[in-house]
């Protein structure tokens, strides 16, 4: 029997057992051949949330597959939609994982797979919170739609031109995620703002084949030489980006916003402590919360040249390239910062080498409406599953979906962060505390009662 | 039949059908793995000196196997040494080979294989040559000793050893090495010098684990960011390495060597077309041949950091590195030249970062002492084998193994190069012309009897 046969038997599963089968999917959007696995997957959550008491449906888009569920009809009650991702990050490097990143485990309390926090555990907390409260109330407060797509970690490529094309059944009065983090642990926090984010690959491209360094060193522009020139050129001294117009739209802080910011329950020694670096660094005369919450960044995620196996090759290797990601704040638009970074790297170019740039997806950075009314009833549900005052958090990272939902819904979306601090996202040993998990079940209750009015 | 058991029948071989068996080992002597096959490749070498008449030995060293031989003795006569290597470069990148580099192919007259040119073909046709001359003659003209190793490409580790342990046996009067190029195609060349080489890979750490790029991007100085700000300080904006001292030691041309090296039948169009760029580029104010034969480099040979899959993956990654090597000039040093470049990059190291330097092999420039008698022998037997006068070369990669020979043996070695200036060493799609091969059992037939006297 499969994996995904023994997962589709719910009954008598505990909400662990549930999470554990949906984190034992290789739901690896990024990598073409895992196609199979991600629609097995699809699958599941969609098998999952009929056998709940919701309509499901995989719904074709043209690329991963995305469920579409939708609780029992509740008149005049608002409708909810709760969005969310399957698909995860790539494991990478699986060598530096405690446990396979594949095969859940639980240690001090929390859920080590690939997916735990991002988004697997959090989603099917809502789902788990909506199927419960069904199954004990017989109906639920709220008309409530999920959707939960598989190309998040890839941009969610398709999924526009799928909301333009289901959006009457999309049609929503607010918007639920939880995909982001909690300021501290056990601390209820909402987000305000997003972070956007433009990716681009540069390849540098010399000689016509690798050649003999010896032979023919010297003579050449080396690809790599070229590379770190052009990507040194990315930062000034100061630590600011060195693109010329990249600040242009970049809005400035207000002091009140600062002072907020600085009132958090977070410190510059718990990001020290979260990353494990000696130092934190970043550009001058902003605190680590505003460079991640409130600044752009231009980050090298991978660089790739030549020899890079066991011991020395005497190789002046013909390419090198470098993948990039910007993070945008408000109001950056990721196609103008692309075209300056683009203009800027052509600028830095040096002689006898060519550039090719493949550019990568892009979303918009995003500002929570604090005045709106679902607000209230989001702050009200977390403070109640939580027992403590919510935060308003400045989020690092990039949900473009949340624009997209603006833009093509016209709804406000609600940031429920459910990760902690040091879940590891995105990198080896990622994790998921239980009990945030089981908060998050209660979160997804208390929500809608309070969205219900 | 393995291979090797196939390769051990010689009779009723042609020279080319030798050459083929010979290049079939997949002799890569940097990769641990390969260590069974480098060892059958000893033995084979081995085999066929003692099929030609010889005595021979597979001779243990700390790493991989030495292949010593020895003719029949010749009272009164000078003693020559022939030395080569039977290791060669990874094939990687394998793709990019038209014929896979372990099986060679014959187009447009050449063979292709991965140590065609660098050595097996030029050894082998060294080794040819002494074979036919005592089979048609029955002795030889001159006491000749092949040491052929199995470590050059990995900076010949145990050699000194092994020649220190051995060197009453190993005493000659002369050496001679085929492992250099020639000037032109049919030119023939006598290499006057060889640039040194000093290796080191860097390794730069940041947070304890990769990060997700959105979530802590901007308060953690990027590993990545900060390798390619200290790789972008190598080099000054005019081409020259900038790292402090570095050209203290170095020998400044004079006027007749430069005038001597424009002479040369090589033009800048050749190396442009052997590269395939569409610009040279280098230290300002030399030719390309300077820059190549008399001007030390520093080059990236790898660049690793991140991901490098398919897609995007929005990393802060925890550790970039880069493997390194300096070719050095008359009268650089390769632990001063390593130390000089450690500091360096100490100084450009950001804050937030560590780095770790690993040191790998090194070897000393070699200028050949063109006034011994040994010169005019080489140089007669050059132009008794090509019709043509020789070239006087300034070679720009690397033999240590001559300025060891030098200091144990007290002898000098004459570089007879065989290779194309096309031929695509260390690179894919290497290669050596058949005319080559052949022209080269008859050199060393014309070069025992030139040095007999």
């Amino acid at each position: 029997m499969s994996h995904s046969e023994t997962a589709l038997s719910f009954s008598g599963k505990s909400d662990l057992d549930l999470l554990f089968d949906f984190l034992r999917f290789r739901s690896v959007s990024t990598k073409p051949d895992h196609a199979p696995e991600m629609r097995a997957c699809a699958d599941w959550v969609a098998a999952l949330l009929r056998h709940g008491g919701f309509q499901a449906e995989v719904a074709e888009t043209g690329g991963h597959p995305a469920v579409l569920g939708r609780g029992p009809e509740a008149p005049g009650k608002p409708t909810v939609l709760v969005y969310g991702h399957y698909d995860v990050q790539p494991e990478e490097p699986v060598n530096l994982w405690t446990s396979p990143p594949f095969e859940p485990a639980i240690r001090n309390k929390r859920v080590f797979a690939r997916g735990a926090t991002d988004n697997k555990g959090q989603i099917l907390a809502h789902i788990l919170g909506a199927i419960h409260l069904l199954r004990e109330e017989g109906s639920l407060p709220v008309n409530l739609i999920f959707l939960i797509e598989g190309e998040e970690e890839v941009g969610s490529t398709n999924l526009d031109d799928f909301i333009r094309a289901r959006r009457s059944e999309l049609r929503c009065d607010v918007i639920a995620i939880s995909d982001t983090g909690m300021i501290a642990e056990g601390y209820p926090t909402l987000t305000q703002s997003l972070r956007g984010i433009a990716a681009m690959e540069v390849i540098v491209r010399g000689p016509a084949t690798d050649l003999h360094s010896g032979i023919f060193g010297g003579a050449v522009m080396n690809p790599a030489t070229a590379l770190v020139r052009m990507l040194a050129g990315l930062h000034d001294a100061k630590g600011r980006i060195a693109v010329p117009g990249f600040y242009d739209d970049v809005t400035k802080p207000d002091a009140a916003e600062r002072e907020a910011l600085a009132a958090l329950p977070v410190s510059e020694s718990d990001y020290q402590r979260e990353t494990g670096v000696l130092l934190l660094s970043g550009e001058e005369g902003f605190s680590s919360m505003e460079r991640i919450g409130i600044r752009p960044t231009a980050e090298i995620n991978g660089l790739t040249s030549g020899y890079q196996g066991e011991g020395t090759k005497t190789v002046l290797p013909s390419t090198a390239s470098a993948k990039l990601t910007f993070r945008l704040v408000p109001n950056q638009k990721p196609d103008r910062a692309l075209n300056l970074v683009e203009i800027h790297l052509q600028n830095l170019l040096p002689p006898g080498v060519e550039m090719e740039i493949i550019r990568g997806h892009g979303g918009m950075p995003y500002t929570l409406d604090l005045k709106s009314p679902w607000c209230g009833a989001a702050l009200r549900a977390l403070e109640a599953t939580f027992g403590q005052k919510p935060a308003l958090m400045r989020e690092g990272g990039s949900i473009p979906i949340v624009q997209t939902f603006r833009d093509l819904l016209g709804s406000d979306t609600l940031l429920l962060g459910l990760a902690a601090p040091d879940c590891k996202a995105h990198a080896p040993d990622e994790n998921f505390p239980v009990e945030n998990f089981e908060a998050g079940i209660r979160l997804h209750q208390n929500l809608l009662r309070e969205l219900a009015g």
